[in-house]
């Protein structure tokens, strides 16, 4: 039996990870798939970087690229990270030269996958990216195949780790956004050095792409919409949020309405008694809407080095086993492009906290102009700070679509006695 | 392009939805498999019976056997439910005439699976049992193939929705168990006629057969072990639970204990602000933990032909993609029995409800049994009924093996002062 020879370019903490994963799995694999696999090269830019491995310096390639001129490789990790660059390159020349290829890359797959997937099809190759979306959890095989006959109407969930954990600490340790988040990248949730792409909804959002074009059969959609992060969330709406019976939640959600594509990512507020409100910590979680299937949940670490080699890994199996299959299920001759929804039709309603200076007059004036914009209060909250002359006052709306509420916000701008941008927080 | 022969036998309520899915998705089954379908033969015991479509009858055989003498069939679906007869005979024969096999017939998998997996791999085609296992959640897929190099060491989960439904009922409508049920038979959720399967642990054990033998790639194991249904459960004892902060859950356990294999079915108490006892109704939940994918949780319906046919279809869709994979994950012949663990051994706190005549000494009676077999209270609480000179006395034990409560139960049955055998539920 000729064996399979594989090329693990990156090795960071994953493919680090990934690489012990292949050598102690090797007999599982055979007994799994009958074949045989080889790690024939590897790549990274640094060698004497400490691994769990020592590394065989008969396969080192400084230059991923040389990889493929001088070995004959049938399956590719890329686990470099990059949206570009080396990574889209090492990507494309193997996929152009017949290979396979698994990838944990989400901002890879969700700027370039029409692309590559099209590059893939043309070659008759898997790209396999089960790890790009939520981490052990396998939601992409699970909507490809597992659900592959269902009509999806809609994917929501908590798909950033890291988030998840400094609102679940917020609450927990009654503690400040940023004292949370030094905690976060001290214990490896969140990088350590820039952590923006995680906090600012970014990294959901690659992964609502993904999930939107599996779902619904579409194209990788490029259209900007609602991408807020929980930067601005501070452990007073925490405290307000779990007075009212809430928690909150950065959620991704994407779903077809008249036919149109609205995906956004988002903090939510979310009932304390509902499922998505009790997924903490570090963990993810996705609920999907199909028919005939009916609600399906799927739950767990949605991040590290282990669970993402588990959906590496599954990739793997998937290839070997023979299952050759489009990339985003269908054929991209058939996946057609979508329009999208109008955001300002998006209606909630909506959590504001002001800080104010405790003036007679300030909270008429807030009501006032919530009124010229056909914002009508349900729940209203003063919170005084008397010793600095200031007041918080929350306001939970009825529901308020985001024209009226970004236009009352503005409004707001122009108020000396309103100290900063209200926090807004949209309710689920 | 020639089209692929489906065969369908067994036209109730799972079979007559399918046909309709079929029928409806040609299409989609095409643009995501390449392969167009014909329904080639179906078959039903009655051709009369009211169907949600016309019955060709060009293509109808009474005797499902005589399908495979006149027809070239490429793909067969089971959904007749026996676990033996004319079930068992059709699958078998199908497999040995190179057919592929799709089935929600737990019944028939959890039997004869071992030898039914064996023809198919002898004959190179598939059997593929996705639906007969927690319905529309793709457990089976996720295991075999998702998960497939994880180090699997414990399954368990909410695997009967009629249980579910009824144990959620009684508690939210503050209902006996036989009221709930007439409710359940009436909304579908449990069989008219006999009911029994389901409630007696039964199905739930069938489930659990299959999710070990997947999980720990052995055979399914013959052996019986601990099965309890929800029969016994009052309204009384939903009542007690909640007020101690619990929920009465009827679980399926699976798990390798110092490499022995123990398989499990019972009425649990499970914490109120667990996962588990917050999946309400007809819904199913599965929780996995595997290394290095750590707690994966599934959740979704579990029945009901929705839901049913949604697995049944993506088995066809990994048939028609070529996935041919063995049925169990690894081939017969590396698939090792297992021995049990020692059921005896099993430690928990148990919760015990005495019904008693309310006289001097009986309390003491029973605590001094309970402390003869060395099991020690936590927790006793004692509700009188004055009217009936009665009393229910609950209590919460520590740790305690099967063997010490087995024995100390047949003890109480000599009291003439405990007036029925007292109920015994496991804390989880």
């Amino acid at each position: 039996m000729s064996k399979i020879n594989i090329a693990l370019v990156g090795l960071g903490q994953i493919g680090n990870y990934l690489m012990n994963e292949l050598n102690k799995k090797k007999n599982d694999i055979e007994l799994k798939t009958g074949k045989k696999i080889n790690i024939s090269a590897i790549s990274a830019k640094n060698i004497n970087k400490k691994r769990r491995f020592l590394i065989n310096k008969k396969i080192f390639y400084k230059n991923p690229l040389k990889i493929l001129n001088s070995n004959k490789i049938d399956i590719l990790f890329e686990c470099i990270g990059l949206s570009d660059g080396i990574s889209k390159k090492i990507v494309e020349t193997a996929l152009k030269n017949k290979i396979h290829v698994i990838t944990p890359n989400k901002a890879l797959i969700s700027k370039h996958g029409n692309y590559l997937s099209k590059l893939a099809e043309k070659n008759k190759v898997n790209l396999e990216f089960e790890a790009s979306v939520a981490g052990g959890i396998p939601i992409l095989r699970t909507i490809k195949e597992s659900l592959a006959t269902n009509k999806i109407t809609k994917v929501y969930g908590i798909l950033n780790g890291t988030c998840n954990y400094i609102l679940t600490e917020m609450e927990n340790a009654k503690e400040s956004f940023h004292s949370v988040l030094k905690k976060a990248q001290k214990l490896g949730y969140a990088e350590p050095g820039n952590p923006k792409l995680d906090l600012n909804g970014y990294d959901a959002f690659a992964k609502i792409r993904i999930l939107s074009s599996l779902s619904f059969n579409k194209n990788i959609s490029k259209q900007k919409s609602l991408m807020e992060g929980i930067e601005n969330i501070e452990f007073k709406d925490i405290e307000i949020a779990n007075q009212l019976n809430f928690r909150i939640k950065l959620l991704g959600i994407t779903e077809l309405r008249n036919n149109k594509l609205f995906e956004r990512v988002h903090p939510c507020l979310v009932k304390k008694d509902t499922y998505i409100a009790n997924v903490s910590g570090v963990m993810n979680a996705v609920i999907l809407h199909g028919n005939p299937v009916g609600e399906t949940v799927l739950q767990g670490e949605g991040a590290g080095p282990g669970a993402t080699s588990s959906a590496l890994m599954s990739d793997l199996l998937s290839i070997l086993r023979g299952n050759i299959k489009f990339p985003f299920g269908v054929s991209s001759r058939k996946r057609k492009s979508i329009r999208s929804y109008d955001l300002n039709k998006y209606s909630n309603s909506l959590y504001f906290r002001f800080e104010v200076n405790d003036k007679p007059g300030v909270l008429s004036q807030i009501t006032h102009t919530l009124a010229k914009r056909n914002i009508s209060v349900e729940r209203l909250i003063q919170i005084p700070d008397n010793k600095n002359k200031k007041a918080s006052i929350i306001i939970i709306t009825h529901k308020t679509n985001e024209l009226d509420a970004n236009k009352c916000l503005q409004l707001f701008k122009t108020n000396k006695n309103i100290l900063k941008i209200p926090t807004r927080i949209r309710l689920f």
